[in-house]
């Protein structure tokens, strides 16, 4: 850590500040310039964190040297963490992840539908919500446990392992006996509680970016559940909360590069919530892409005009196998794979 | 809620729209100007709300009519709400409301001193942090039950009713059990579950506003918790995200006049968060209740240097005692008073 | 244009609503709901602008019906527009446009040294800054007319067209004389005494969208030119400014498919402003192609690290080489093709 | 300034950085931590502006320690500034400086009516715009330098002193020989050439903070009409945008005490364009000084309702003097002082 001095500093305050430092086990250093005197904190920085040095009298700023956080960060890791979903489907290697399905599980017949479709358009994973975090109490709000049952025998019933969120931390258990994957929602990001939780399940995360969250919060909630026993994480950008009110959040396309360089986990784009409209789910998936992310979660609803959440932003079947056969270009382009859809020939 | 069309609309395409909006039991209405034809929906607009009319051939963009809240809104009540917290304290009539205390309690000895100072100062309710949501899961988490244990034996002993966060759905009775009033913090403001179960909670909520929520989704969390029981809510504005890094937050001071408009529930601020600075805890304060709030909460600590947590935002008790000296003049000005500190001659 | 009135408004409120509408020349219609009673006002919408009607006692809110630009818009246009840049450039066609060059003209040898590279590479049009928009007035501003002067020397050995910008509207006649295209910076989207004057230039316009405008403020920024006579513009995303501080600004992606939604105008992508930072200049150019844009805008610099502005985003001519390599195969991903690099091989 | 290094910097790398800064004339310092070498650069920082240190290879990060304004900063002068408008009215003394008037000059009665009015209330300076920045080309543009010989008149007749905003450096003359105080609109806050242009004028200039722009770049506008030759400078907060839709733009209340922090400038805040909407003058007004602004500037029409420009957030003259009435409570609160009213006994 860096301490900037005022230019007006006493000796007395300058003395104050190395002792508080000091205090804490660290060695000060003093560099003076033309302007300003910097004291160098050298030792364990993260002693400092709950050090209030930025008031203390003399102190114009502070400046942290290290990241905050440390196992989800790049040089923890050599190599790249690849998540394993269920038995069969992986995130973060060389090959596209591709998660699809309804925003919410509504009955049997539309998620078997559905899940047979995006498995034969090339998805790996299923996705599908059995307890909803809405805005409005008076919305629909997820068939909970029942959907999860639902998501049980459509896997079995096609093979896909199957993502689900979980907005409560006493339904982490039941939950993590449901899915192979369990999501945290855009609104349940520094939700810490809940996050501390999942770094005791025994199932990989997929952790959304939350809408006003910096990447590095992002990547400190992700430090929350790996220091709580769970390495297992795949980060989502889903759009961040911007002034621009042509979409409904602002794809920040730019975190993928960002993130890539500074963690070791994968990192996949959410285009339907990202545009909020699913005239924008190609334009934003090929870009993703482009820009190196390692999969896809998207909306896909068989009749999008009568689903019960998220109709304006899902694709009907057909679109999602339209897009997946745009996609194989962009992901080819991009130096990756995408899986063989299981109905296509060897 | 009405829906404007495209200017190449077919008749096929009206058709549609109409039927799709007859089907969820409202009646539609044509107008049809020299660009645009607009369809009128007439009924329970909150019928439509699930319907993805946006995204339908020819719809051009679909405006409500009503807002999504209604238990919150200021046509439900004649009157604004005055909560009332513990015996003697209340929140939303003409006196304006002081919530002073640590951010977290760290010992019985420092909440007892703080206690003492802000009572004797005007304040006329305790904070103080028991369970802490802290972006790194090295920092200091709060005493958990030694602090509701503590923060029960302070109330006895100065007799100024508490209030502390609660962060899980797990821990909400108990927080109950102990604390005059619970506290939904930012980031938990869409914790959408944690919200039903403080419906269900016999005790007064203090909602903070997310850091990025709308004043709309500030009302709707409001919603949530109303809808399931509990009317007795205080909004906090404690500062958004913008782009702007001189303060840790920017305070949203227009959002107190605009709440006044919207909803009859009591409106405080926090200036502490709001500014992430000591130095500016007295003017933001004075800005707020200018504005019409109708109370403050503060953090404040026997010595902000030592503190464990928000140390650089905390005031010092003579500090928090020199603001409520100033803040009588202001409270004044705006047609309110503060209350007589507990020590003051009658 | 759509008056939603409140739930309370009264006879004469709603009497004096219509009055006002109709003296502006429109017809009211009236809608009444259950809760509420909706004026639509039919005729010359643009005649409503002016008008408070949002504060009128009884209002509650006022929707626009019609789009506030007309040139701009998609309607407008049954072709998408190409913009034809000197004698042989286009933006807007099938080939991705490639405009590279460093951001300051710095003297003759530096920027033909980089107008043979990028063309080399493939670039079509060459960049260079004669007068910089600089945030400090202690930076260096540019070398002004002597910039103009060698960047039409260098067009001539190069053949390659130029574009640059113009920060004063008395210099637009002077730059108009040397430059093939002239661009508006971010700053000054909404300079309208200088989007005027480039009404009245003959040159095609580079039109960067500021860092906090809407898709909206941007067409009419657009609009403006078009309005006082110049229909040739391309838009350029930039990237806005968001809370999100680990890149210099937050590429809206985005907005390419809705801006082709919503124009006829050519829409290219400056990745190199975007982010910041040469080590996303890749990246954001892959998101930007896939995205849909028509191409791309890149700083680049024979010496980075010597470059007397930003030479942190600038990138090395074989660091641009290395780019238009790569680009291509997400080019042709996208529909599109590159164009052979003059010293290519037919 | 302060460079982080990365922790697998090479010697090699270390050595260049070091030539690289030493080239520019300033020392180097070592700083080796357990995780970090740190490098300190003494002398003169500003050489280190230009140099792309951020991207060398082996750099973390890069934090400059000096401000990058001077001229405007705190230390430049022991004194506050204060400015004087015309022949009597100042701002920035213990005085709350009140300016007021239309948006736009429509005509002679209506300017002159509202001077008479807002005088006999207490302002102190009269607004009223002939040059108008509007964001569609079809709006009215304002009269012009007609409406400059309207002001003049007025001016002559009520004794107050006339501000009005400048769009082109064309003009500047022109509007200097006119106005008492020139303004520059939030939209060219860093339109460099009118800055540098308005250093050389001999007239106050009104600064209005653009809506994304930093507090830092608000200095650094001021710093450029300094460092051309004027120093006669008051800032203005007119809000800024944000996520928040249900004002026009978020007053930055935070900014006010930030800013007496870091500049000797005076300090005015626009509640009439911060909120957007007449019923918020009043609340934010108060927040304004109550935070601690040295004066206000609000929009006042004769009648609303029939406002050429911005009708919606301009008040009547009696609403006007309703609110000067209440001012004065806060005013003195801030321990400031509201000047007696022209129609005022003595």
């Amino acid at each position: 850590m860096i301490i900037i001095t005022r230019p007006d500093i006493s000796d007395d305050e300058l003395d104050h500040i190395r002792e508080r430092v000091e205090s804490a086990g660290l060695h000060t250093h003093l560099s003076r310039g033309e302007h300003r005197t910097i004291i160098g904190c050298i030792g364990d920085e993260s002693r400092l964190q709950e050090l209030p040095l930025r008031t203390l009298p003399g102190v114009e700023s502070v400046v942290p040297v290290l990241k905050p956080y440390k196992r989800a960060s790049r040089e923890f890791s050599v190599d790249r963490t690849v998540v394993q979903i269920g038995a069969g489907a992986t995130i973060g290697g060389k090959s596209i992840a591709m998660i699809a399905g309804p925003c919410s599980v509504e009955n049997r017949e539309m998620l078997h539908e559905t899940a047979v479709a995006v498995r034969d358009a090339g998805a790996t994973v299923l996705r599908g919500g059995a307890f909803k975090p809405r805005s409005s109490p008076y919305s629909f709000q997820g068939l909970g446990r029942e959907a999860l049952r639902l998501l049980v025998e459509v896997r079995a019933a096609t093979g896909l392992p199957v993502v689900t969120e979980v907005l409560d931390t006493r339904d982490v258990d039941l939950v993590a006996e449901h899915a192979d994957m369990l999501q945290v929602g855009a609104r349940n990001m520094q939700n810490f509680a809940l996050l501390a939780e999942l770094g005791r399940a025994k199932r990989p995360i997929l952790l959304k970016r939350g809408m006003s969250a910096t990447i590095t919060e992002l990547l400190m909630a992700a430090e929350y559940i790996m220091a709580n026993g769970n390495d297992a994480i795949v980060l989502c950008e889903r759009g961040i909360r911007t002034f621009e009110r042509a979409t409904r959040n602002t794809l920040d396309v730019s975190a993928i590069p960002v993130l890539k360089r500074e963690t070791h986990l994968p990192v996949i784009v959410d285009p339907s919530h990202a545009g909020g409209d699913a005239s924008l789910v190609g334009p934003l998936s090929f870009a993703g892409i482009a820009a190196g992310a390692d999969g896809l979660i998207v909306e896909v609803h068989p009749d999008p005009e009568s689903a019960l959440s998220d109709g304006d932003q899902s694709l009907a079947p057909s679109a999602f196998a339209a897009l997946m056969d745009r996609l194989s270009a962009f992901a080819v382009a991009a130096g990756r794979t995408v899986a063989v859809p299981a109905g296509a020939p060897a």
